[in-house]
């Protein structure tokens, strides 16, 4: 992955440039520039929150600079014209597409968000090498900066879930013999077995079961199967 | 798709509670549910923004009701056991993964977000079908309510982007054919042509041209053609 500068253009409020901040170390993004900011002061330190180290680290120098020393330069609008032949005439991306573009670059890629209340000026956004923007409703189509910021970070990103161990073919084989001598148990009708396990396999199939889950069903027939037994012998 | 109702569960600050609606519109989702809110105030409706017919509509009731008028409830939770042994012994998806276990849903699908400071109690989580967890970076994992909520709902939504025409397979052959005449021009020598032209190809290729990008480099070509005819009668 490349390093992953998150620039601010001339943001205006405070607040929006402290939780950009937070949102970022949230993805494990530190790098923040910030081109001509407003003051930054109470606010911003508190809706950074546990990121005031990356506010207080952010750089603060001219888009110049910005482009001068990136690798590659994403720039983010919110404003994207349907068709490619009007204005802009340059493609854009969804961050998702923006996030394989990138992977492999080994370089600095600075991704641009632009002022809250106007975005990018035609002027910077050509000079970038992609355009991205997040799909909205149209309804309302204006994201507030740092949730932009967000999305942008958490596809970037692209953390591990983490991983957790799903039950094995063996174990869910073992699973279905269970069930099938359970039906054997509570007299079920050998001219319906067939459907039944189908049936059954189809739902335990999909239920993404995991070992600790396994053993719990394996428990409860192997409990219902002795009450069964029990009363039998009455 | 299923109806989506957002569900705040005792959020303890307004500015979050309007940032959420906010969000939720910008996404397409309207349905907002507050389960015993913080008061909510102007800075609930400045956040809003746009969103404030969200934030008006929103209903205010019990977990109760939730769990009994919904017919899949989601379960958000930050603070994910690395292992499904532990204490919830629930699995976990990310956004991307519940969206496509609820997207066939014929019904209403809640999505529960929990109080600022400590979630959701076990007991709510234990209630819903599935836990949900964005991947966030070890060294500050608490997301914002409302960059939580954003991102669930930029991943539910599932947006298109709109989408734009690359350059057809024709009209990219008839660019490399042209490549391959201008070489010509250029007295490009043959034993190093086909390498060349598998190096355009590679690098076009890859660069997704638009139908207007593939003509403006057409008419680069005739341009620099003219020019170097030009010279040549000169």
């Amino acid at each position: 992955m490349p390093e992953i500068a998150i620039v601010l253009v001339e943001p205006l409020y405070e607040g929006n440039v402290g939780f950009t901040a937070r949102v970022m170390k949230n993805f494990g993004f530190e790098r923040l520039i910030l081109v001509d900011p407003c003051p930054l002061g109470d606010d911003a330190a508190a809706r950074a929150s546990h990121a005031r180290d990356v506010l207080e680290n952010a750089r603060i120098c001219s888009l110049e600079e910005v482009y001068r020393e990136s690798d590659f330069v994403v720039a983010t609008t919110g404003e994207v014209s349907r068709s490619v032949c009007t204005p802009m005439r340059m493609p854009y991306y969804e961050p998702a597409e923006v996030r394989e573009m990138v992977r492999e670059i080994d370089g600095t890629v600075a991704v641009l968000f632009g002022r809250e209340n106007w975005g990018l000026a035609n002027a910077e956004l050509k000079r970038s090498n992609v355009i991205c923007t997040i799909p909205t409703s149209e309804k309302y189509p204006i994201l507030n900066l740092s949730h932009a910021v967000g999305i942008v970070c958490y596809e970037l990103a692209g953390l591990p879930r983490g991983t957790y161990r799903l039950a094995s073919p063996l174990e869910m084989e073992s699973l279905y013999r269970r069930i099938d001598a359970f039906l054997d148990a509570i007299d079920h009708p050998d001219f319906k077995r067939e459907n039944t396990m189908i049936l059954i396999r189809r739902i335990l199939g999909r239920t993404m079961l995991t070992s600790r889950e396994v053993s719990t069903l394996h428990g409860l027939l192997r409990r219902t199967e002795w009450h069964i037994e029990k009363k039998k012998k009455k």
